[in-house]
């Protein structure tokens, strides 16, 4: 393939899922869940091989991008592009077309979220490039669409369609639709016609983006010409004196809306999106159960990453880098050890941590929400 | 009663049942298990009205001596006495009798273990002062007797004989046999036939308890014998050069043996123990469970003595001054928060920290048995 590839990594995450590890200025992608890497630092290195680190791209919100750099030493400063506020991901995905297209109008960019976990990287890497090929070939947005393992309700699905004529590399398909978290009924009813995850990872060429953001979002579109205007066509790291008050000004206007809604449904309805099956051991993370679940654990199912002992315990998680944790008792409990709060839950109610930062407020105990967490580097 | 009250409290256990929090150079005792003081401090104050500072004296081992003092720092210098080593309790009771003969051979002495929980303390005083008086009027060995409220195995049992004839001021047996940790079928039966938990508090004349143990125990008789001999009868506090090495040499050579063993139970069948039930809330606090048990809780049965939430939990124990700890859909959990270790367990499974100790050892984590606890004062 003669056209460059730009791997285009989404970082602008919140962390609340994962108090109290996480904080407002600790986002999750920052989290070091599965070893000595954050989850931003794993995700970069699985697509370093694609375009090298030129081509290797972060967009984040201004409030990160001093942490996100530093964690992404590696690369170049013109690659990390500064949202001045989360608007969802159509436009902050419209704002990286613009830098892909403007670095080279022929190049194809990979979507990433920076917070993913994936087991099986050499396979991880050939479904996107068979993305890449096709999203160039056939001109056509390509969602990479993951092989269910059960009827989850918080995923989005990608119902397939006819097998894409003519794909000799792999099996791909035509989108049919998405279908939104469904419930537990329609889960299992996707699950059996063969629908897959949305992991809201995609392939598509930045002109084809920038064509169909104006013909389904004119409002975002007509921001990013403006924005596109004050560098003159060129590099949003250009030294342009009136490009960041234009770019705040914009993100003032656009709506905040994903680019599932924005662009991928409109899209697809129109036959014009793609999805290719990857099978390379996938998961978003979403709660400290998915952690447990994708790290290494013991024959009793406990996992740490620190000193520890369980006594008569299973199936327990324990995040506790600087403490010896010692469990008695114990069953599918997780453990988050930070310096100045301790989480102890059931993990099968992991997912309601989220609701706790809100309690937390609460109660008056803001400051563990926010502040008070001391890095340990 | 013209008789001086000695309250004798035996300070010399060791903590590994509340690990991580007790270590081998913090003994229960000396923990805050139930507010701002420590075990040691709150048995100290139950009891400081019967005699005074003056009467109130402490036997602990000498490796405590320095932090016993410490923290009751309001009694005299010379009420604190150190056994070189621990040999259970009968030579320790037997070197607090001479000390209190020693200073008036006609006086009372109550023997108290330091690290019990009390919740009625004046009903818990005129029990004392019952078995002051009937130890005296009478000659006897006189226990208290718990009205035990459920069939525990862990706690022996006294099994009360006839009414104490004259016995006007309260009710007061016989003592007919003393029976050890029963099983849980014996135990209901006691419970039955109104036997008593033996809670290890006694009272009795110096004068008797040294004549008993001439009698029962010649080997520890004569080993106090020599030791009073180098004092020439005075208080151990008096200054006497050879004191402390033939201290040392005694106790290396004496038993190490209970006075339930050593004395109680011979006494007992020859009719010389009296017993008196005493009503006033009491606990050996034994475990962690123990401490939820005796400790203040929220509507949802959790306590805690720091800042917490609990969301979805029932039933748990939260021990963490220094850091909010949050639970999240817990029940009969107990945390123990320490600077260098954190304990997350199941307050049914409580009995088993002790072992939790041994096992620690065994894995090399040794210094988090001993050493590393950096108190909080």
């Amino acid at each position: 393939m003669r056209q460059k590839i730009y791997s285009v990594i989404i970082a602008g995450g919140r962390g609340t899922r994962f108090w109290p590890l996480s904080r407002s200025r600790k986002p999750k992608q920052l989290l070091k869940l599965f070893g000595p890497k954050t989850l931003l630092r794993e995700t970069a290195d699985r697509v370093l091989s694609l375009g090298g680190s030129d081509q290797t791209l972060i967009v984040t919100v201004a409030e990160q991008l001093n942490a996100v750099r530093k964690e992404l030493s590696g690369l170049p400063r013109k690659n990390f592009l500064a949202e001045p506020e989360g608007k969802n991901t159509a436009p902050c995905i419209g704002l990286a077309a613009l830098e892909v297209f403007a670095r080279d109008p022929d190049s194809v960019m990979i979507i990433l979220p920076a917070d993913h976990w994936v087991s099986d990287v050499p396979a991880f890497r050939r479904t996107l490039k068979t993305a890449a090929e096709l999203a160039v070939r056939h001109d056509r947005l390509v969602t990479i669409g993951i092989q269910p393992t059960y009827p989850e309700t918080g995923y989005g699905y990608i119902v397939k369609g006819e097998p894409l004529a003519g794909a000799e590399t792999a099996d791909a398909y035509q989108v049919k639709r998405f279908k939104e978290k469904p419930d537990a009924k329609t889960a299992r009813r996707l699950l059996r016609n063969g629908s897959l995850w949305n992991a809201g990872i995609f392939a598509w060429k930045a002109s084809t983006l920038l064509a169909l953001m104006e013909r389904y979002q004119p409002a975002i579109h007509n921001s990013l010409v403006k924005i596109a205007n004050a560098t003159g066509g060129k590099s949003l790291a250009t030294p342009a004196p009136t490009l960041s008050s234009v770019i705040a000004r914009e993100y003032k206007k656009v709506p905040s809306i994903s680019i599932d809604h924005a662009i991928l449904e409109p899209a697809g309805s129109e036959g014009r999106v793609l999805t290719v099956p990857g099978e390379f051991g996938w998961s978003d993370v979403g709660s400290w159960a998915a952690v447990h679940q994708m790290s290494g654990r013991d024959p009793d199912g406990n996992a740490s990453n620190g000193r520890w002992l369980a006594l008569g315990s299973k199936d327990c998680l324990i995040h506790a880098p600087d403490r010896l944790v010692v469990l008695l008792g114990m069953r599918d409990a997780f453990i988050v050890d930070t310096p100045d709060a301790l989480l102890v839950g059931d993990l099968k109610r992991s997912q309601e941590v989220r609701d706790l930062v809100g309690e937390l407020k609460k109660r008056g105990y803001d400051s563990y929400t926010i502040d008070g967490f001391r890095s340990r580097g």
